[in-house]
């Protein structure tokens, strides 16, 4: 961790998606889409933010096929195993795989991310996610999703498993003597013996404690319920904010709650989304970005829309306005980005196809283009006037949109002294500045040791 | 595939595991347990395996901590983020993960396997198992484990479904038309509706096919009704078995099953498992194993066989015989297992301390000293006689075992015209002369698109 004296430094993260964030991007001359299933094409994404000494990438999930594979290019890889296969051909850069608590089990995913940090020399971290729709409800034997309280309520236990998993071995529990013959000393190594509303689960892992403890936690939803999720668990957040003003709501906002969980406002970052459309002239940066609306299928984004509002839009008139929305409290996915869609296109007054041309580049996040002195201006805006902790960069268009934020924005934040210019840790919380945390061993009752098998 | 008239040749799979597969391994100077959680061992253990141009390596797995934590080496990596890993850093070699049926959900599995088999160009494979302890049950919201025939009829339904998921695309779903703005053809992309007994899975899966189409089907259980499974389903099985005798017997059960699924003898390899003590001499085998058996814990070896016989036996004297034991048919754990054990003390009329001798080595699995040429001759002679297509090999101590195996048997049976001298094939299919399943995408009956999101 920095001393008290040293200067605040910004976090970044790559969010990395097949051939960009810009729902079109996959038609750009600058993408190679036919690349999203090579391994080698995310090895070079995930080298290059390493280059960029950024903290951390990040790939998003869902467990069904989003509505999207006829007009948009899906790698589809899944994330655990892919940032596995990324953590050996990088050496610094933090590695955050999305996993949903709603139809996964608190066993495999303890078990996996502390593989993952093993694997990884302590790089790994967790975006935690509760999953909002009926096509993944159908994947698991479920016919309706769980409602979004309850969605919560699980994760929240799911969560309280995982962490006693990863703490039912203490720091210091494998012994390796080989003269006496002892491996591991099982009064450090202990049942969990949960039992709880959704799980029941023995324990202990079988996996030792890893390099992190527990890997990062992350969470991205921005709901009432998510933002309480977040000021009680998370590590870091990753959220849409469309202006400073939002931003800095949104801020205050969660760091405000941390206190009723006994937790600081360092102990927790704040990373809005930015699509950065980057040109060497602000001109070149806006002909970039109408260059990729112009690659936009209507059809596409009315569907897309379709999903954020919970509302059918097809066959709509695309010049005329949005039809009359439900409310908040009536959506059952993602609360906080239906809010922020709606909320978007009253201020703004825009039609559909100007809503969709807007959505296009970063779904609800924030679209900026122009010079990379004119984003670094936005980054630190933000950064300075109490929006955000750091930023989850989202590039249009990948590998080039990731290159150019690495070659020509990073150096200017490092020059204003805002950005590291070397990695000083080595593990994704010492990115970050957060602590590993103390093992928390269950008080001994039984022997770990259990039944042989 | 070979042409008809290429000489049958033998597979070999490298079984990884810890610090070799005898139980006091760890113990031994020439192991490295201290790093049995570093990827860069395991990294060297599948390159030594690639150098020798074996089918395969392969992880086994369970979803409880083994009672064995206290007097052996546990590594612990999760199989498939660990083999993902090591895709990066292999470019022929087949990588098998263990994944239960019992406490996972196919669509979960289904998608990391078509990952890793993307990661790795057509290198995956599944060995397909159910879980047969308490601990694990507990591990998963049960008290109690399933029945071993529910098990089978669980897993069955759950490879049926994640069969489907692996052919809801078809091989040419993906267009990639930037003009048009089409990136795949709807019409090749398809859920698959299923509802069985087990599972209620719509599909289809969120990855495109695979460049194996599925991944390797293997299987390891040796009980009547993992030997129907296997004939149903697997395209490799794993199985341990004492004698000459015994592995011919084996071979030609599991072979004369396939017929009544239509299945010809090759559809199926398979390969005993073989846990080779090599020296340079006879006498510096048998000396090795000697080193070997005298490093174990009398008590650790003692609650290992109590669970292979699911009857407690701590306490009894060592040096007195095995009391009685229950019936197969009242086993509900690893019954081939039961037997084989059972069958070795009353066949060999063995003591407990003779008995954990005896099982330190493979747990069951054929031991066998020797210099490499007497091995390559044992090998020979199973592969010859009608026991085996190849082997299962798992050295005692690595990467010295391994390392032996590779530079002195491997070289033998290269000679002997028995083994590849170089890869022919890119896939893991391709080295088990299993062809790439031809798709079979379910009738039309609604779109894939589902619902946005």
């Amino acid at each position: 961790m920095p001393a008290p004296s040293s200067p605040r430094r910004l976090h970044l993260n790559a969010f990395l998606m097949n051939a960009g964030h810009h729902d079109a991007a996959w038609r750009h001359p600058r993408t190679q889409p036919e690349r999203v299933t090579d391994v080698r094409y995310f090895q070079h994404l995930a080298q290059t933010a390493e280059r960029g000494k950024l903290d951390s990438i990040f790939f998003a999930d869902g467990l069904a096929l989003w509505g999207k594979v006829k007009h948009n290019a899906l790698g589809g890889f899944e994330p655990l195993t892919l940032l596995s296969a990324l953590a050996t051909v990088t050496e610094r850069i933090g590695l955050i795989a999305t996993v949903s608590t709603t139809f996964n089990e608190p066993f495999h995913t303890a078990r996996k991310f502390a593989s993952l940090d093993h694997l990884s020399g302590g790089r790994a971290g967790w975006n935690i996610v509760t999953s909002g729709t009926v096509d993944e409800a159908r994947n698991f034997g479920q016919d309706e999703h769980l409602e979004h309280g309850l969605r919560y309520d699980r994760a929240r236990e799911f969560v309280e498993v995982a962490v006693k998993l990863w703490d039912s071995w203490e720091d210091d529990a494998v012994l390796l003597d080989r003269v006496r013959g002892v491996y591991a000393d099982t009064g450090k190594v202990r049942p969990i013996d949960h039992r709880g509303e959704h799980f029941a689960v023995q324990g202990p892992l079988n996996v030792r404690r890893s390099p992190q403890g527990h890997p990062l936690l992350v969470q991205a939803g921005s709901s009432e319920d998510g933002k309480e999720f977040a000021a009680q668990y998370a590590e870091a957040v990753f959220t849409a904010q469309q202006t400073l003003a939002d931003g800095q709501g949104f801020y205050k906002d969660v760091k405000n709650r941390l206190a009723r969980y006994g937790r600081a406002g360092d102990d927790l970052k704040i990373l809005p989304g930015i699509c950065p459309v980057i040109g060497s002239t602000e001109a070149e940066a806006r002909a970039l970005e109408q260059e990729l609306t112009d690659l936009q299928v209507p059809e596409y984004g009315l569907a897309q829309l379709s999903g954020m509002l919970g509302t059918d839009l097809s066959g709509l008139p695309l010049d005329g306005p949005l039809p009359a929305l439900p409310e908040e409290r009536d959506i059952n996915g993602n609360k906080s980005r239906f809010t922020l869609v709606a909320e978007l296109a009253r201020r703004d007054g825009l039609t559909l196809r100007e809503l969709i041309a807007r959505l296009g580049g970063g779904r609800g996040h924030r679209v900026f283009a122009g010079t990379p002195e004119q984003i670094a201006d936005q980054l630190e805006e933000w950064f300075t006037q109490g929006a955000a902790d750091g930023f989850n960069v989202m590039p249009p268009h990948l590998p080039g949109g990731l290159e150019d934020f690495v070659d020509h924005v990073v150096p200017i934040l490092q020059d204003r002294g805002l950005f590291r210019t070397e990695y000083t840790g080595g593990t994704l919380r010492e990115h970050y500045g957060q602590p590993r945390p103390a093992g928390r061993l269950a008080p001994s009752v039984t022997a770990a040791e259990g039944q042989p098998a």
